[in-house]
């Protein structure tokens, strides 16, 4: 249940503050006045740099974020995004997700493995020059794989070696590129995780929920060679000597304190359209959320009853979850502020900007075409979505791949599609390895019935005859009739092996087209027509790579004729946000307070997943035993300067506080690729971990709305109180802990 | 999730604020000092008076509270409050109920039934010495007896006319006794009820929670005969002409504003010992949420698939649902604050307070003693609650009740026991007909097997002889083996038919005794166990009415040494309450503000029972159609004085508020019965209704926690606003309404 917050009250509050913005740290520097508002004692000058405090202990993890905590090598991050390297040494018998770890010596650490990665930034390029230039008349497909060669062949330069990943960045859609050169350690060990029962307390019922008290903290090592070089695990390894890390502040912050995050956010769409958030509203999540819903719906039917299905389809049951949850709040955040009245009048405002001199005439065409691109997108967007989902069978998905692989080897590497080179073969290996556990070929069958059912319910509009033919449907077929044509692929293919699949990799393009496997044929069948509509879609992306960046250009002069920068939307780089400690009007006589207490996690505690926090730390709690972390704090209201010069100033207490402050929130601006942002104070000391958002702040990949758009960040005092529980001295003996 | 408060955090709060209390009105004269403190304009003196503005316009409903609003004996209460009156004129062809009701004019206006009611307050006077002189050493039931004797005796005489209800009410557990002379209004009309769909907005689902939606408000009128004098229904009585009645503000009333309440609270358990609340909550809420649950699955399982049967048990199983939550809320609320050691505490500092004096030392022995006939009680209670639901058949009271009654009619009527006095015949025949329309013997049969099989399982400790052998019950007896013994009672029986039972008013002890019908003979052979388990009651409860005074006399000495006055629990009769209009900290990291929005009621609306407001007022709230009736304000919080001073007073936006309230908190000190207590401002104007309390308030009942505890009220200008969108102007109009 939403508040329906007018626009009026929305742009009135967005002109009010300004934390909103994923800023490029060389953007940092021009916003020294936001820096004091909201008290910061670092310069934004040092922010801005790469090479200094705190941004030099700031890393990536793939996806996630996460910083330096010692001179040894010590990373701390989310608990979520180290699960891999905890389910990795995990087995039945010793189930380290279940009883948490500890390592007290170096020695006991345990790899992470493969899939446990660091990534140091050091190198961050423009070469929009370079990938724009010569670009001259190129329009559409031309023009969309000209770019793409582009950047490979920069990517291809940087890459020296195994130890770096490098990847040519497009910000603001086009308009500018950078080239990220990123230092790959691949011995990352794990060092303390909680147990599971805190690390994810609440579990999925209290995904993107606040109030929250989960402890979503864990610490990793990274090892490089005796030679400082990043190298595979061994045992021969030694700590990473960090160029920085940073200090941590065991007092933590308290309400209305300004922050700095730091972090890799991957994607927000902060600049779109009206009409793109209107197609997304009232078409695209509505069709996501009925295929999710049907996904479920028909897995539950064909795992009932069969807990080792149940198993292997868990983990897309959860996913699926998440994202249907996502689509939830963003469809509720839609009811509860007129988002698309919000971008319909700042788009107007610019409009307006344009339309008052003539030489932005220019602007104005482009707004035109950017309109009409859409508007074609949106068509093509609404027959693809069932068409690529008519095409989700596993076997099928992986026959294509591993097809495409065969045809771009015959390439040299450097003019093979992306994805398909030489440096993603080991991704595409672990794509196909990954299945063994995930995938069974009855429930596979049944849930692509499901979508060729749904997909041919649709009508003529979103078929596309060539796969029509290569499977044999037509219009009128039933659901027994399909499943029938679709019995004969699963019966008629050996996919479903992990060795078959892994061996047809770095087979040739002949190999595929005599195999006699069903499905094997069918992604030779289908190629044609897969390759007619992917050049579609790079025409269109070639199209928009046209427009965007000069509609972006448009938005950007009218925001510098305001006085204001413009940040890129989040594209997966480093970004610094900040923001103060704050809760938020959650609805209609609902205000959310900026943090949560040991006693709220006690009170949540029942004993039963997801809400089985361990029965020591219930004692803990209940004994008050708070060691040095406790937050103490009356909030009190004083009535208005008028008020106390006429009447005296009674003050009232608001708010009271005496615990260990679990997860706290803050107006930082972040989004998925934050997890495990570290949270600093005014001194870039580190205060606590970002780790979610509330349901009301989903919205915000379109709209930062300051006024209940909220992170939710773990807080330092709760990690350090529970690691002293756990006897993780040791960490807190190597941390530089300052109060 | 409820926080756990510290008993430490709750005693000091307590300090700090002073609203508990449901004052007698004469109490209240000494408490000027707390109206100056929450702003009132009237003076505490005025507000004792039975005979002034506002308390002579507050009247009772018979388990509710309403006010006068006009000279013409207009009345506001709860729509729940007069939902019989409503339903009375309800037909499936023209359902006021899902409709609402409006009448233009007097004439239109719609008699409300017989048990709608209006009670006038006329003298309340003090008969203590009466009731407890000449009772020298009587001790149990003999004291018990002595006391019903007395107070029967003065209602007699204070009854002078079928106009007049009276009663003796028991003040501080017996300290005190006073005469309530009240003139009951017969001819009560409906004049405008909401529709359902807003005065029981949220339903079931929002019953005892906030933030909360609904226009629980109807009016109705008083009507008397031409002579004034109370008379039944007639076209040709006239307009009520009240004392005086309420002034209407319709500015409402703004947070941190003082209000004050008056009206009928039914019952509080403030002064029982720790060891009381310890059994309510260790054994009596857990053992009743276990038979309400029982109750309810035999009632689902017995009217599947019936739906005449489901209509018949709707109410009860209502009944139940709201008993239960008000048992999970009590459960909840003890889990969340530590009621039984606050209780302890005080108790203690009453303890230590007598210790100091030796003069003391008779409240010690008092504590003592009353400590032990509480265990001795509690260990009755555990026996009767079990053998008491297995007399729970509703054909078995039906008849226990119409014995008992026959066996009362032989004696004069003043020594009858109370309840079957001649004064009682209506009601014990309203209630035989009730159960015409909520009662089938299929589903009751099955009931009672539930029940029986559920004190057979409690084993030897609970059982009493008497019944078991009139029954023919024994231990090891199967499900189907009781349903058996049960069966033959309804088969054995005419009792289920109306009439008959009915015609059993006024029938001889003889012609009971001479029955064949099955439940009448049951009846009889349980009496004499009945009334020697009465019997040891009622020695309990004469034990108690000697003790319970003294205990009571003894907190108010320790009060009075404190300074501070003691006010009795809550036993029907009117009472003064006050507070200010606040929020409250529901939950860790939760803070429920209190007012609530039509914006808010949009949210929540659904189209689907019960969320399903009409459309219509949905678009007015999309419209900002607030006529004159918004409430915009926007909180800020200033910096404390030395900050100003230093840095300057910077204030920052706490909550904004433009939308026309709907429902709003205070913490005045409430409980049922107070539905439909005018809420009043400074000048004592109406401002808003009392309707409900919030789920974290349940325990009020057992203890008062400024903190958190928060009665619900419907916003006047939400009713003002409703009442010009229904064209309810002529009310508008009869009322005075001030800004």
């Amino acid at each position: 249940m939403k508040k329906i917050v007018s626009i009026a009250a929305v742009l009135t509050a967005f002109g009010a503050f300004a934390d909103e913005g994923q800023w490029q740290p060389h953007q940092i520097k021009k916003l020294q006045h936001e820096f004091d508002r909201i008290g910061m004692k670092l310069s934004a000058e040092q922010v801005s740099s790469l090479d200094k405090y705190p941004l030099n202990a700031v890393v990536g993890l793939g996806g996630c974020s996460a910083s330096f905590v010692s001179p040894n090598g010590l990373v701390v991050t989310n608990h979520h995004c180290a699960y891999g390297a905890i389910a990795n040494n995990s087995t039945p018998e010793n189930n380290l997700i279940k009883k948490g770890f500890l390592a007290k010596t170096m020695s006991e650490e345990l790899s992470g493995g493969p899939r446990q990665r660091v990534y140091i930034t050091e190198e961050v390029t423009d070469v929009t020059d370079k990938v724009v230039a010569d670009l001259g008349e190129l329009t559409g497909k031309a023009r969309f794989d000209a770019i793409a060669n582009k950047r490979k062949a920069l990517v291809k330069a940087c890459e020296t070696s195994d130890d770096y990943r490098c990847s040519v960045r497009s910000f603001h859609h086009g308009m500018e590129y950078f080239l990220l050169k990123q230092l790959m350690i691949k011995d990352v060990r794990l060092v303390y995780a909680p147990p599971d029962s805190l690390g994810n307390f609440g579990g999925d019922i209290d995904n993107f929920e606040y109030p929250r008290h989960v402890a979503d903290f864990t610490f990793i090592r990274a090892y490089v060679d005796k030679d400082g070089k990043s190298a595979n695990y061994s045992k021969d390894n030694v700590p990473f000597k960090p160029k920085s890390y940073l200090t941590v502040n065991g007092n933590g912050v308290k309400k209305g304190d300004g922050v700095i995050l730091a972090g890799y956010p991957g994607s927000t769409s902060r600049y779109k359209l009206a009409s793109e958030i209107d197609f997304a509203g009232s078409w695209s999540y509505p069709a996501q959320v009925a295929m999710y819903n049907k996904t479920l719906d028909t897995i539950a039917l064909a795992t009932k009853g069969k807990p080792a299905l149940d198993v292997k389809y868990s983990s897309t049951v959860k996913s699926i979850n998440n994202r249907m949850k996502k689509r939830m709040g963003l469809m509720d955040g839609f009811k509860a502020t007129d988002i698309h009245g919000i971008k319909l009048k700042q788009e107007q405002d610019l409009l307006n900007w344009i339309a008052k001199d003539n030489s932005r005439a220019q602007y104005s065409l482009t707004h035109g075409e950017l309109s009409a691109l859409i508007e074609k997108n949106q068509a093509s967007a609404k027959q693809g979505f069932y068409a690529n989902y008519a095409a989700s069978s596993s076997l099928l998905s992986a026959a294509s791949r591993l097809y495409r692989l065969a045809i771009e080897s015959e390439k040299p590497d450097s003019e093979r599609e992306s994805g398909y080179q030489a440096r993603d073969i080991n991704r595409i290996k672990s794509g196909l390895k990954r299945l063994k556990t995930r995938f069974d070929a009855g429930v596979d069958q049944q849930l692509w019935q499901t979508y060729i059912s749904e997909y041919l319910s649709q009508g003529d509009s979103v078929r596309v005859a060539a796969f029509d033919k290569a499977l044999g449907l037509t219009s009128d077929m039933t659901d027994t009739q399909i499943n029938d044509v679709l019995a004969k692929f699963y019966a008629g293919s050996q996919l479903a092996d992990y060795d078959t699949r892994l061996n047809w990799v770095g087979k040739s393009v002949q190999d595929f087209q005599q195999s006699d496997d069903a499905f094997i044929k069918l992604a030779v069948a289908l190629y044609d027509s897969n390759m007619k509509r992917e050049a579609q879609r790079k025409e269109m992306a070639g199209q928009l790579a046209q427009v965007r960046p000069e509609y972006m250009k448009a938005i950007i002069a009218f925001n510098r004729s305001l006085g204001k920068p413009v940040y890129p939307d989040a594209n997966g780089t480093l970004r610094v946000t900040f923001g103060t400690v704050d809760g938020y009007p959650a609805a209609d006589g609902v205000y959310k307070t900026p943090f949560t207490s040991l006693e709220g996690l006690a009170a949540k505690a029942t004993g039963v997943f997801p809400f089985d926090a361990p029965a020591p730390l219930i004692k803990a709690i209940n004994d008050r035993d708070y060691g040095n972390y406790a937050q103490k704090y009356v909030e009190k209201q004083f009535p208005s300067k008028w008020h106390c010069k006429l009447f005296g100033c009674h003050e009232k207490i608001l708010n009271e506080f005496n615990s260990v402050p679990v997860n706290f929130l803050s107006s930082a601006d972040t989004t998925g690729g934050n997890s495990g942002s570290p949270v600093m104070n005014a001194r870039g000391e580190l205060v606590g971990l970002n780790f979610d958002s509330t349901y009301e702040s989903i919205t915000k990949d379109w709209y930062f709305n300051q006024r209940i758009t909220r992170a939710i960040h773990v807080d330092v005092r709760y990690m350090l109180w529970l690691m002293e529980h756990y006897g993780a001295d040791n960490l807190i003996e190597e941390m530089k802990i300052v109060k």
